[in-house]
């Protein structure tokens, strides 16, 4: 074993790095035949809560690939399990809430998890990945947003209209439902920071629904306060969103170490709106994985020439690695990466 | 009948208007229960395809709402029907391709449609139309990255990845494949305006999928290659997209005279981008019309300042009216818009 691999620390914290850092968000996934021999004998949600069996999800590329970072494999929705919210996880679907919530009872029922207690199978995965990792680890978890807007739309939507008017309708219901939230985030963040994980990313997956009018009222305020309940424990957070063009200088606002960026945004055009004030995480569109190896180091190739060997990249794709990728794509946009 | 309301072209040539004319994207659409009497008697195909009912929905709205501009009613599929694609239009999902579009011989049996002959209807529904209309009418077609999307996929989707695949995989193909969509959709759009249209809109539902760099090469050629032709006929057009907050400086390029923009830009923001060289039509939130009336008045007014009384704006909103709109709340917005 080699000595620890920092890069991707020292990238979020803007230092000098010998070359890029690069993760894959889902980088344990479908594309990769061992994940899909596991999923064949465990449902996704074991795969989540049983420690042993997440920390070798999280494991599985790192054993194949030379990436800068791991992350822990687990779901947007675990956090719901210690929250008293039913639902199930559905295959190329996505999460579908039992109940979906409308009302301010509906919310009155939604509890304040105590983490340790409620999923103490996640400080446990981390305390396993810590022991096998020489390179940072990476905790996570959804953002209140991208939470309430499955919570109210009660699954993934095309354009989360009902998320948005209940934001009009019945803004002071919203705040309440984003402070319960923010609340349970926190939490869940301090505990994985505190079992170990080196970073966190904050995913905002659906966020892009929204104008920058409405994020800075409604949604700003309560990132604020998670973050800054964060920040006092060290470890850089990551706060991505897919959509996001007209949101990324409010998205900096939040305080967070690191935008991360999809790939319907030029990598220069972002990181020059974000005065580079942070680290700038992406942007490979992942369906550039479905071309050519040829396609894939131009396009890899030409995301580091957007990011202009300026520290505090670290190389990731624009959204998680899509089923259908060929592992010999991971390869090569690996290589890429690090040949510079 | 008062004289002819030419409010709309005038803020399409931005020339100077006496109030802010205002027209709804789906303004003929479910949340009216005289459309929904009729989509009970009629499929959606037939209401398109039969030109007096097509004639008879498109008025539905004019009849109720005191609306700057009328739009044919008829759907972004109609010419798949002249160009031997089958589909299906299925509620609430959309269109359903048969044999979704994947290799050059799927793409090689598009035809090339002759749309006086192959969609008569068309032009029969704007006759009547115009015989009855007191306010402009406008064509529209679906631009050619958004039908591709549909034919290439097979149908809506979250993010169009399959679509984006083949632009990286087979650009060549991909180019063919928006050459002949171009094609047709400049005959439709052309056969439109000669039976009377007096704007046509090119609805780029989806294009936002992609970022600056793909539009730019894969896109735009094709979409001024289009706008090049139909401008010598004289009608305005007006080019819509969604999620195009990366976007609108290259839509800009394709010599619209008017840039349609979705809720998630502040319209403020997105026409100083266009530097006042076009144009803008939107951009209020359709979720908005689902909250109170007084709400309802204060986003209207919201981005009524953002427009700045500047000629140029065209009221709309940033997609379709959602079919949960209360009928009472689109009086309140034509009221809020006209009443300035």
């Amino acid at each position: 074993m080699s000595g620890f691999n920092d890069r991707f620390l020292r990238a979020c914290r803007r230092e000098p790095v010998d070359v890029t850092p690069v993760w894959l968000m889902r980088q344990a996934g479908r594309y990769q035949p061992e994940y899909r021999r596991l999923r064949e004998k465990h449902p996704m949600l074991e795969l989540c809560t049983n420690p042993e069996l997440a920390a070798e999800v999280t494991l599985l590329p790192l054993r194949r690939f030379e990436l800068d970072a791991a992350i822990l494999f687990s779901d947007l929705t675990i956090p719901f399990l210690a929250m008293g919210i039913s639902f199930a996880l559905k295959e190329n679907v996505g999460p579908v809430v039992a109940q979906p919530l409308r009302t301010e009872q509906d919310i009155n029922t939604l509890r304040v998890m105590e983490p340790e207690h409620d999923l103490p199978f996640v400080a446990e995965s981390i305390r396993i990945l810590r022991r096998e990792l020489n390179v940072p680890l990476i905790g996570f978890a959804g953002a209140p947003f991208t939470l309430a807007a499955y919570l109210v739309e009660g699954g993934a939507s095309r354009d989360y209209s009902r998320v948005r008017a209940m934001i009009y309708c019945e803004p002071r219901l919203w705040m309440r439902l984003m402070e319960i939230l923010a609340e349970n985030i926190t939490r869940y963040l301090r505990m994985q920071i505190e079992a170990g994980a080196q970073a966190v990313q904050l995913f905002d997956s659906w966020v892009g629904a929204v104008n920058p009018a409405v994020y800075r009222r409604y949604i700003l305020p309560v990132m604020q306060g998670i973050i800054t309940a964060l920040r006092t424990f060290g470890a850089p957070i990551i706060y991505f969103g897919t959509g996001t063009a007209s949101l990324l200088e409010a998205m900096q606002e939040t305080g967070a170490d690191v935008i991360g960026v999809d790939w319907r945004v030029l990598l220069d055009e972002a990181w020059l709106r974000l005065g580079y004030r942070c680290a700038i995480q992406g942007n490979l569109d992942p369906a550039v994985l479905l071309s050519s190896a040829d396609t894939v180091r131009a396009e890899v190739q030409d995301v580091l020439r957007r990011a202009g060997g300026r520290p505090g990249h670290i190389f990731n794709l624009g959204h998680g690695v899509l089923p259908e990728t060929p592992i010999e794509n991971v390869q090569v946009l690996i290589d890429t990466v690090h040949a510079r």
